[in-house]
């Protein structure tokens, strides 16, 4: 059995040596094809615009750049009635067969037709996502056949010699955009996933903003790319990480949430204009549409503020970032205006409606803490459905906010105030009143902004851009009270804005940092700091934090080896390509990605590993 | 006491904000350097022949691209005399501190001289490596001062204002060359120890070579750069891998050892020209001069093979390696000659001494599985010491071979073969026989060659080349015996030779594989193959190796689902630097790397993990 198969496989070894089976013996080799599902074929009249490679990435690229190393001569997406004449070789998958005559071949770059002119050659068994190689030669389409669809629809290949290079036995989907699979059966079948238009255009813009990121940075900016470990110890302060066993009894290497400290210590080693493409590792398993493992476009430099790395990120956007920018300098906002007016430390400028401060209303407001504040909407949108009553008011007791919509605000308030509000957002537009701690009101009305917000646009009632509306959100607080005392708001190694220095002690969540966000159409993409260089400052902060320093000795000491002031920032690479892929979720730019709770629909990881393998690592599961 | 420290630190902060104290006032900020050691003053008269960062790399770049985002205007490199007259502001570590008037300020760029003509600013107990801002104008050196060392040696800065920017404890080691601290403690402090020249060139050097090779990649062949996961189920048949506990009870992430499977499944995708520069990691913490995490170049090409991936890298390596190359085609030799003639799969061909199989001389060996190899060398070396032929005899004991050398061959063997061995290596020779089984007698004469041949360099009687000698390795083996049962050479998903496919079953251990590897001057710095893409055939070889499949069920299926032929290499990017920028060890061209067994010398990870992080990953450490 063995043998006969190996015998048959020897020629889809290595083509050069391999003796390709002619058109003639193609029938022959039918048994190939027997147990094969042939469900695919002939079920629709072929139509180009349904089927055909539409890929802005590809049809900017240098044609003749595809074919090197390669055996093809071409790819199925380049012959031109310029090519008539020529003989060729192309290879792909089998997208169509028609008539028993015209076979389709496909790749990543097109289609193109085939013909068949030898009446003994019998294609009509081929299945559907076949791989084949042909040799022909091309020919102009008979007048009148031209297929304007088709980017090689003036021509076809008359076929000399097809070969099977490998076999498909039947595909769990359907390689059509009209039949799209759920996610979840795309994502355990990526490997056909891949091959949609969609998620070619998605991978291959990545590859090219990455690239151009680098070249605007190595090229023109004379950054130096560094790669740092991600075999770590323990960063504290930050995201839960993950750890990894090692053949030390006891001992564990953790998985590096960013190169935070490493690219800290290069500044001090004097590699004064860092960047890497880094991979950073969080164990936020049950967050949803998150990674366990994400890219980050990190940078810092060394004798720079907040200015320079602004300035060096907008010029580095405007380069890479394929979607129309505004000119620099983008909009900046600070983190208290960004939630008196959207409720949220990102607000979406793609539209309006803007929160109001109306506590000075209530002068009568006991309790000296309380703020009140309001959301107006468009009236013509008329009584809010049950549903988003609910929803509305889940997210008042979310946020322990008392949360009155328009009746009800009457009757909360009594009239005159309730006029005054209406004089100040103006009789056009209801309102939704929240009154509360000041952040948590915000928060609460910036959540119900965000869910009113499509259901207004869907009614016409509110308008939205289609540009890309870029932000700067910075004075943002250093501290915030966590359950056990301060946090850090970004990270520890944050320096606190020098204008509030002397409220350390005294009043520590009301010193400012000087950290800076940027956001893009309601996504933070990125976010940075001047960071800390003076280590008895670092060293108080931590103490501040309460946190236990004896994992950051190598750290505090590198900042006492002569450590130049430096800022940087690090951008969610992930999320800004989706958004420029114009991607629904980051899933749809990521290769291989993870789906909920950080499982892998591929290949089932995480997995069992046996107890030897654990016995190595000097570890017992529990 | 924090108050104080705090105030001070003020000006620290924010460059553009700050208070910055004036050269007046820098003698009343003396108590800030009172507990700094000064030891590095004074010492030695300045040369800058011994200081001077020379650093090709640097000396390449264009200068104007250094200062974009800063707030310096000039690097410490680039002062020269049309800048006379000039206000400049630069940043840097005090360099040297001479006649309390000149202060040299380095930064990776360069050395300026700094002149002091206020008598009032004492500069003397400044502590070298403090970082330092210079506002100054650039004025000429007296005639007859210039230093043509030095490139900015015709100029000198005049002090307007000189700020301590951070301090400087006293370092563990002296930033000279000729005072260049062991390894251990460079490691322990690379913060520091990156700050000498070869170490900035070096890293900066990667960062280009691995730009250029993006470049060729991307911009000239149309390669999409695909980011793979690191976190993925194990791979069976190779490394060990590490394991990642999850919040999944008994569930483990594995970290993965290449990208291969995925590389893979992306020619089953269609991103049918892919390439990575990837981390992988090997658990190999016990083999000297490896590092767990470390970076391949991973390129992955469909509808190629053998010869298409051998032009793509001698043009990438022609494209983007510093150093002289021969002309393509690089040497191709077989496994079978290089073992035969160099008694390893990785000849270094910067040298000869060859092999020579004198097995034919023996007729008489009753074994017939035994061969017989001689390594001469030339005679004026003399009697060797005992120190080499001890360790000329272990390596005979290690691969369990009978070594003879000069005088006791003629004992061995008698007079005749002797005097037919003689007539082959030639009369000028000494010889050293090896007789055993054929690929053992290699490996061992291999070893010793190695062993002799910087011996007989430094008595100039082997003469070396100073050229790099790539060299093509191919037709290995397909399958080695182990321990139990057949295991892969090159890996389970390499193709057999079409030519060799009959032996499958009969005799396995003949078949060869379309694997290869790239050898320079005897370092292995990559690998590849064509891959197996018949499923059935893929299921048959890991049946062979005695593989359990389960874990490569989504691998198989792949293969099932319209899978080109497809062949790839991955260059091991660590030593092909090492070998471009001249580094003796990996660690050099590695910014953080680990010491022996896997030990971060900075951080002193791998740590211990907390009770509490241990539960949540269900493990407990035994």
């Amino acid at each position: 059995m063995w043998k006969r198969n190996i015998m048959n496989l020897f020629h889809l070894l290595k083509p050069k040596n391999c003796r390709y089976f002619s058109c003639a013996s193609l029938q022959t080799k039918k048994y190939y094809l027997s147990n094969i599902n042939l469900k695919f074929s002939h079920q629709h009249v072929f139509s180009a615009k349904k089927h055909e490679t539409k890929n802005k990435v590809i049809e900017n690229l240098n044609k003749s750049y595809l074919n090197t190393f390669t055996y093809r001569t071409h790819t199925c997406g380049e012959l031109r009635s310029d090519h008539v004449g020529q003989k060729v070789t192309i290879c792909g998958w089998v997208e169509f067969v028609r008539l028993s005559k015209f076979l389709l071949v496909r790749d990543s770059y097109g289609l193109t037709q085939c013909l068949i002119n030898d009446s003994d050659i019998n294609i009509s068994d081929i299945p559907l996502e076949t791989i084949v190689m042909i040799n022909g030669t091309v020919a102009l389409r008979p007048k009148g056949m031209y297929n304007t669809d088709m980017a090689t629809g003036e021509i076809e290949v008359i076929i000399d010699k097809i070969d099977i290079l490998n076999n498909v036995d039947k595909l769990p989907f359907n390689l059509r955009n009209y039949q799209k699979p759920k996610e979840q059966l795309r994502l355990q079948y990526r490997y056909i996933d891949l091959r949609f238009p969609k998620m070619q255009n998605n991978l291959r813009q990545r590859s090219l903003i990455l690239h151009n990121m680098r070249k605007f940075l190595v090229e023109k900016h004379n950054f130096v790319e560094v790669e740092t470990p991600t075999l770590f110890c323990r960063t504290p302060g930050g995201a839960r990480e993950f750890i990894v066993p090692t053949h030390h009894p006891s001992l564990f290497y953790s998985l590096v949430q960013s190169p935070q400290q490493f690219k800290q210590m290069l500044m001090v080693g004097g590699i004064d204009r860092y960047f890497q493409i880094a991979r950073c590792y969080r164990d936020e398993a049950t967050r949803p549409d998150r990674q366990p493992e994400f890219t980050q476009l990190d940078i810092e430099l060394s004798f720079t503020n907040l200015d320079g790395i602004v300035d060096m990120i907008e010029q580095l956007l405007q380069d890479s970032f394929p979607r129309d920018l505004p000119n620099s300098p983008f909009k900046r906002m600070t983190y208290k205006d960004a939630l008196e007016n959207y409720g949220t430390d990102k607000p979406n400028l793609t539209y309006e409606m803007k929160l109001k401060n109306v506590t000075s209303l209530f002068g009568h407001l006991k309790e000296p803490n309380l703020s009140a504040f309001t959301l107006p909407y468009s009236r013509k949108l008329g009584k809010l459905s049950t549903k988003y009553k609910n929803k509305i008011n889940d997210l008042g007791k979310k946020y322990s906010v008392k949360i009155a919509l328009n009746d009800n605000i009457l009757k909360l308030i009594g009239d005159d105030i309730h006029n005054q509000i209406k004089c100040i957002n103006g009789e056009e537009n209801d309102n939704i009143l929240a009154i509360g701690d000041r952040e948590n009101a915000c928060l609460c009305l910036g959540d119900i902004r965000e869910l009113l917000a499509p259901l207004l646009k869907s009614k016409n009632l509110l308008l939205f851009k289609n540009s890309v509306e870029p932000l700067w959100v910075v004075d943002f607080p250093l501290f915030v009270k966590g359950e056990n005392g301060l946090e850090s708001c970004h990270h520890p190694f944050t320096a606190p804005h020098p204008e509030d220095l002397h409220l350390l002690d005294s009043d520590p969540l009301k010193v400012r940092s000087l950290a800076y966000d940027i956001v893009l159409n309601g996504n933070e993409i990125g976010g940075g700091s001047v960071r800390i260089h003076n280590p008895e400052l670092q060293e108080k902060i931590l103490q501040m934090l309460n946190i236990d320093s004896s994992n950051l000795h190598h750290f505090i000491n590198a900042l006492k080896s002569g450590c130049p002031p430096h800022a940087g920032i690090a951008l969610g690479i992930d999320r800004l390509i989706a958004i420029a892929c114009k991607a629904e979720s980051i899933r749809d730019v990521i290769a291989f990605p993870k789906s909920h709770e950080g499982k892998d629909p591929l290949s089932g990881a995480p997995n069992e590993v046996n107890d030897e393998d654990k016995k190595y690592y000097h570890i017992k599961s529990i």
